[in-house]
């Protein structure tokens, strides 16, 4: 059975989860309230409607309700989107995900029952961020407050050594869970292997120690 | 040497920039256009200003060039973006980060000479719908266009089971990593270690392998 989901609002948030949920196999009604924002996605989605989600029979005559999960991606218009969520919700759509424009919009969105509240813009300028401050360190995946999974670009002054002659495990606490090398991914690397200039790190530990290890081993 | 940044456009993304820089220990000039938009920041950046930076005089009265990194997080004033960021690369700025609304957008921005562009909702829209196709797969980290690192949240099919028990490697050809317990990681698990149900697995591999992991040992 496919997986079936409605996104409202087909702003570049919504839009990008049309795109990536057709891309990975799932059937997608997409909605909004001006016609060429529909038109430039009915191409692709599996189905499309022109439609103000802030009427309840609007909503109704759409059949969104059927549905398992809807995400409303309303930006600007707070009031909409707040609306569009209550209506979804009394309608007994079982997961309602939010786009929140900013902690207010949030606080109601919670209050009135939405399932997950997204703060896009907000979570991405938290990743920039961290990027932009370690030049090392190129991704990662936040795990818990101090935890976290790091892409660390191997440079001149480790390349050439292996996993065992810096001995990192020991040294910092941490692991290397995986080397980036060309196209290619080694997974779960034995002591033995050797890095090399350019390898990519994939590095598991806590924050603090994976920048000691960033800052006193490749500083 | 703290690390210095300009912040130029203070909606919610290179505001969420300014917030977490600052949190980071860097230094930070955060300029908007909007006075209302800069007294917020106003308390928490290094410095602030009100300013166009389409105006090229601004810019240098501000002594924005002498600056090693900017970011640029003007929104729906394209004309704007492009503008500013021509004249911060004229004025020999070494690292332009870009926010980009489309891909006409980017584009110019590519042919202008920034050196970073960014498109926060689209990427956000792909990791959203990502995580809404897999229940399962809270969130991930992408290695290359095959292989990811996966937090899959253990179900009652596999709790109770050792890493050894499952033989994931061996039947998937892919490795846990890590194991988020409560509020504490377990780096590296041995092979003897017990999944307890809500345990959120951290999985390294390619990613036809871990939904055949998903789907099957778990589904
Ligand atoms: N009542 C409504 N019913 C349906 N669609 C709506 C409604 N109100 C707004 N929309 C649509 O939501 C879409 C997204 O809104 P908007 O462009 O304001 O968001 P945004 O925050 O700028 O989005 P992004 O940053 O993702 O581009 C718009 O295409 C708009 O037409
Ligand atoms: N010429 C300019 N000089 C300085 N700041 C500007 C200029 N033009 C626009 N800005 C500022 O850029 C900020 C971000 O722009 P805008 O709110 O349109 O972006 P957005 O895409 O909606 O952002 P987000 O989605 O991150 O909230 C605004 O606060 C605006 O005042
Ligand atoms: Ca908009
Ligand atoms: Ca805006
Ligand atoms: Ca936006
Ligand atoms: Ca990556």
């Amino acid at each position: 059975m496919k997986k079936e989901f409605v996104v409202i609002g087909l702003g570049r948030f919504g839009g990008s989860i049309v795109h990536e949920l057709i891309r990975l196999g799932a059937d997608v009604m997409a909605i909004d309230a001006h016609s060429e924002r529909v038109d430039e996605y009915a191409k692709i989605a599996t189905q499309a409607a022109v439609a103000d989600t802030t009427d309840e029979e609007v909503i109704k005559s759409l059949g969104i309700r059927n549905f398992e999960h809807v995400i409303v991606a309303i930006g600007e218009n707070i009031q909409a989107s707040i609306l569009t969520t209550l209506i979804l919700k009394e309608l007994g759509v079982p997961n309602v995900t939010v786009k929140a424009q900013n902690d207010y919009h949030a606080k109601v969105l919670g209050r009135i029952g939405a399932d997950q509240i997204i703060h896009p813009e907000r979570d991405m300028g938290i990743r920039i961020a961290n990027n932009l401050m370690s030049s090392n360190v190129l991704d990662y995946l936040e795990l818990s407050d101090e935890h976290s999974i790091m892409e660390i670009k191997a440079n001149d002054r480790i390349a050439g050594y292996s996993i065992k002659d810096l001995d990192i495990r020991a040294n910092y606490g941490i692991n290397i869970v995986g080397i980036k090398r060309d196209d290619s991914i080694i997974i779960s690397p034995t002591a033995d292997e050797k890095i090399l200039l350019g390898d990519i790190l994939l590095v598991i530990g806590a924050v603090v120690d994976i920048n000691r290890f960033v800052k006193k081993a490749m500083g």
